[in-house]
């Protein structure tokens, strides 16, 4: 969230896209059953296919020295920019700002009243403006004072109909086909796979099992205050206007620990924010493995890395490079993106 | 933890059993491929054992209206008292009580200061008129200021040497034989099994996968705060004296939420404190069961109920009764109570 929360909107020239036209549920699961021979089909051969290969066969192979139980067999992933898109801002500010559209009727005061107005009025530059206090609010109105299961409708309705102004496709299409058959690879090998994202957990939890084949109670990511009510024997969870925790940065071990309770053995992000999680898991008694993926195809995705204001890929950058963990360079290394350029 | 903090040290005669010729860890692994033609053999026939299984085939066979798929099949269990005993005191206040007393060589002040020299003087009268607040220090300066990894370290060291007052026994011995069954029983049918518990979740993570096969991310619990430090490339996480979350009566079900992300259809427990998670499980869409247990067999294990200070059953009782909850009867329905009383 704290990542949301950062002048994300540097980047920003977009128009809202809601479709009303497309109401069909975009489903991608991928199981362990449909992995062909290589299980890796969409990665080019190459130093960082070879790289993950080895260390699965290596910590799966029994008779090795560095074999793992497969209790010990945890993998995390960042979600924004890791396991789908994050451009030109972070998918979970669209669905923010939609809502506010969404709301407006109900609120006739936000035509006069700021961050609100701004955005009724398409000026991302005054709502910028507004720093991170404008953001934290918009967050509050949008994400809380609804049930926790209104607010599941509210964000499948969403990706029904929202569409992504780059590529005018549902954002849960804009995954990534080489890191869903990774996903499947490491179940394959029964490691289980975790998201650990500074996103809202209830913004991803809707739509993660279908997209990755993650379930819900494998989801670490940042929340906000929630209240049982028993209200008069139909009971619900209402969400609170208030931060609970923020699982970005130090927060991701500290959510690892939290959620997860063991060391991960293999971690997979794309930023700074992903940084300590990497960390954490490169400290593992066990052999680990940390995986960078480094937007480097301004043509087929986005090319970003140290100046960026989303996703910033700086210290992990280095950090990679010292320590000999493992960089995807996205342009080299991945045959396609997503999964609709799949050949038929 | 609550449950943990109240005047649960008004059954408390006992002196503590630190027992260093006792090293071997118990290991109570049950798995589904030990399960033989009756899946509960530790449960005498009756009302119980058949609604149980009623239900579990009922939701399991694709041909019924109640057919739940198994992603949905989510079924919470309560520790103390449910999955283990919790008399004369909860174990993990045993614990507590036991690390003030390995500790006080190096606080030398504790034997004049309060509440910490009512432990050392074994007088648990004085210790329990410094109520909640008394309690509460002693937590903080037992589960706190040292890092995830030593606190993990110090509760099996625990386990290995010291025994219950009444069995003599290691605490992890004193676990249900039939919950055993019963857990293994829903594995089986894919069920996936989550503890949650008011202990604290670090507490119980060091051992619950050997006693009850239920992984470490599938616990839920109370917790104090922690933060993750980079110590110089050595990173560590460190537990902090302050409360993160009490996950007690209406934080059972803000707890499922938070951890699980859905509503759970099967809900078992033992106390008032369990009512919400039962409650909030009666809720679920899909036909639910709810499983309270009655501790009625003072011979063999312990007798209370609606006047107890420790798992007090009182309006979780009364709302049984009227929705129709199932109620197991400790007495009638376990053949044993504890697997070392198996038949060999």
């Amino acid at each position: 969230m704290k990542t949301f929360l950062t002048l994300c909107l540097s980047f920003f020239l977009f128009t809202s896209c809601v479709d009303e036209s497309n109401k069909n549920e975009t489903k991608v699961v991928e199981t362990s059953n449909n992995v062909s021979e290589d299980p890796l089909p969409s990665w080019n051969e190459g130093n960082t296919k070879t790289a993950i290969m080895d260390y699965v066969q290596d910590v799966t192979n029994e008779t090795s020295e560095n074999f793992i139980p497969e209790i010990d067999r945890i993998a995390t992933f960042d979600n924004d920019g890791n396991l789908w898109s994050e451009q030109p801002a972070y998918f979970q500010l669209f669905f923010a700002i939609d809502r506010v559209k969404q709301l407006a009727p109900d609120y006739p005061e936000w035509k006069n009243t700021q961050p609100y107005q701004s955005i009724l009025e398409d000026d991302l530059n005054t709502l910028m403006s507004f720093g991170e206090k404008g953001l934290l609010e918009i967050i509050m109105a949008t994400h809380s004072g609804l049930s926790t299961e209104a607010f599941e409708k509210i964000v499948k309705d969403w990706l029904m109909v929202a569409k992504h102004p780059r590529f005018n496709k549902p954002y849960n299409e804009l995954i990534y086909q080489p890191m869903l058959e990774l996903l499947d690879y490491l179940r394959a090998n029964n490691f289980k796979t975790f998201i650990v994202s500074g996103g809202g957990i209830e913004f991803m939890r809707p739509w993660v099992e279908d997209a990755y084949g993650i379930p819900k109670d494998q989801v670490v990511g940042s929340s906000i205050a929630t209240e049982y009510d028993y209200n008069n024997g139909s009971p619900v969870i209402k969400r609170l206007p208030k931060i609970d925790f923020i699982d970005d940065k130090a927060g991701k071990p500290v959510g690892i620990n939290r959620f997860i309770g063991r060391k991960p053995v293999f971690a997979s992000g794309n930023s700074d924010g992903d940084l300590q999680m990497l960390q954490w898991t490169d400290s593992n008694r066990y052999k680990s493995f940390q995986l960078y993926l480094h937007h480097t195809d301004a043509d087929r995705e986005w090319a970003y890395d140290r100046d960026s204001h989303i996703g910033k890929l700086d210290q992990g950058l280095d950090e990679a490079r010292e320590k000999g963990w493992t960089v995807i360079n996205m342009k080299e290394d991945w045959k396609i993106i997503y999964p609709f350029q799949k050949s038929k």
